[in-house]
């Protein structure tokens, strides 16, 4: 079985995108449980654009087969992996993205619903994680940029039906890593450390990953889970 | 011409819900412009609760018959005043409401789509608010609790065309109030600033939402707003 | 009685100083109690500048004589008015100040104190504040840029004894006002909230250092106050 | 050649204290480079409370007579390493400690200086820890709790001179550590992610500590180090 999980290229001026460093440093092969067995792991780094991302993501669909689809993006300022629950139909881009294109208040696809709701077991992976001592919660925006962008795209791929080897699909934003806060987004004011954005380290990024891999795997619990919004 | 709006009562062991506090505080009758002189504030305190909130609000429209309505709620944390750009089709409590409720993972209508997009003007109401001197900005979730859940059922109210007189509904997010983050959220940590909250006096709120409600009546400009996500 | 309050002119690309607006708003004249009567307000712009700033500060003092003298600036990020209860012997810049001047671990005075404690009474004036309904704290440190460079000056002057006439000197930080937030420190991550610095309106600022005023003048209540470190 | 680092007890109902855990962690000898060898590293867990904790540092360096004493502790809601720059004579608690107790406004030495400045080379650390990816910064504040008192000791037992062996000593905060935000200060509110504690892992927390520790042995570089405050 596999699973492909894709992460983004830096933009907005800064040297690195963690999304991509965590992904990348995943291994190929990751075992599950006894019965499940072992999955293939398939990681490929896809450009901040609107116009391609979702084109490259697609094409590597059709082209792996994956039973499922992670896409992985960068939210900096969050403190912890943050699986989201749903994405929008609306690009509204308050930067351009690395093509220079920067859509205000467009559908992305034009009879799609308004949103999709991911259909990664998004409460089961932040508990795993969370148990494993990693800080994690499930996030209700994937924003209006490239990342809403392309869950949108995947989870529309999952629900239209095109694909039926495709069992799940969603997305799940990262923290800055810790070595970028201090090259891209240093401290600049003594007074208030509010300016300071938590981080989290490539490795502990990289472990909740293959966590949710995991999970997203063994999928639903098929039991509601409590703990609310937040688990 | 009336505008509905309501603001909630005091939840979660807080002593004070801005929402109501500041919406109380508008004035009767607001003047727009000359060509749509003067409109009707109708102001109502609805409860925290799941159960009854909705359908407290759906009296009121039918009473009332307003041309718009505007539902406030507190998003304690936020610095600024936050039109919802979108409500989703599900109630996930971490926190039980005022009756003791707490749904985990429960759609709010049946056969209602994934999500609503608000009919309000909210980059319009953004841009003037931000003029003002005052901070906004676009939200993108309004959460799973009682404000979502009701801004799903007001703008379900627009879209499923029941109200024929109703032109646009939507909800906004205020911070905390001045005198509520001494009261109910004091610092407790000298050594960060990140555990206090922002706040926002009542009076700058109400003013806030003064603002709101002319450009809700003005409706929409017609022309897109540049400033992306963030305007 | 006289009482000196100063606040800065703008710095670091932004197009207001909240210090100076709020305490320009102050009314000339205050009235504090029956048994001390009424105050008067001097109130002055002094400039973001080392070299200049602190020695502004002494001519004034010579100039009016005042009983008591609080000197207000900017603390971006801050949520709430926080007088100061130290200043240290350390001028440390990490931007240039307006006069493109930036000193690296420089001492302020060389054979003065590793630092002076604030003679206003800090607690006091929060407790007071915090009753009004407005936010605020102790802080325990000015930083090491202007602010810290001024306060530890004023310190200085009252322990010295050189000004037999002055009662006490310190420092208060306030938050940025709210239109700055919008002009100078807009919201530009939609995915986290973080980023968008806290504010507060200069009418609320303003009626804090009335209150703080207030204090100054009634002096410490001779009691200790439960509270510790913030209260 | 000996250095002592201490790190804390939990305090407040927290389950863990990052510091001892991540002084804990710490090699038993460090390598420094070819000139100056390997030190040895004394590792010690120190009680929360005021009326202990200096005694237990006292008594270790008369016991060990390390050449350079680290006091570690938490700041909950740092996002970095924090080297602190300079202690104050002043016990203001606004917890009770460990044993049970609060002091409000109390001297911590009679007859001591208003204040120490550490005399670890703060930033060099800074910049070192910064160099291998993790994110620090100087601190100006170190509080009025049991860490700015344990910090005001080992700066007076350096300075008064009764411990010749002693070359430098002061004290670093840690943020909290992952798994701690998740059990200890789980995410409450979804619509803000203000909340949400930044938090660091307990390996690069100890990397960091071994990098401090190279740097004190080192000493100070002799050369004024630009950055500013914030380096």
């Amino acid at each position: 079985m596999k699973v492909l999980i894709t992460g983004f290229n830096p933009f907005d001026n800064d040297t690195v995108n963690p999304s991509y460093e965590a992904v990348k440093k995943l291994p190929d092969e990751i075992y599950v449980n006894d019965q499940l067995g072992t999955v293939t792991v398939i990681k490929v780094e896809i450009p901040t654009e609107f116009n391609t991302s979702a084109k490259v993501v697609r094409d590597l669909v059709e082209l792996y087969k994956p039973a499922h689809v992670i896409c992985v993006g960068q939210a900096g300022g969050r403190s912890g992996i943050t699986p989201e629950r749903v994405a929008i139909n609306l690009d509204d881009a308050s930067i351009p993205d690395n093509a220079g294109y920067r859509p205000v208040d467009e559908p992305i696809i034009a009879n799609g619903k308004n949103c999709y709701f991911s259909s990664l077991p998004v409460k089961q992976i932040v508990r795993e994680i969370s148990k494993s001592g990693m800080p994690a919660g499930v996030s209700d925006t994937a924003g209006t940029f490239v990342c809403n962008h392309v869950m949108y795209h995947v989870c529309y791929m999952k629900e239209s039906g095109v694909f039926p080897f495709l069992k799940s699909s969603g997305f799940i934003h990262v923290p800055f890593c810790s070595d970028q806060v201090e090259r891209d987004h240093p401290w600049w004011n003594p007074l208030s450390w509010i300016y300071t954005p938590p981080s989290m380290s490539l490795e502990d990024m990289s472990a909740g990953l293959a966590i949710a891999i995991k999970e997203v795997v063994k999928g639903e619990s098929g039991d509601k889970i409590e703990g609310g919004a937040i688990c």
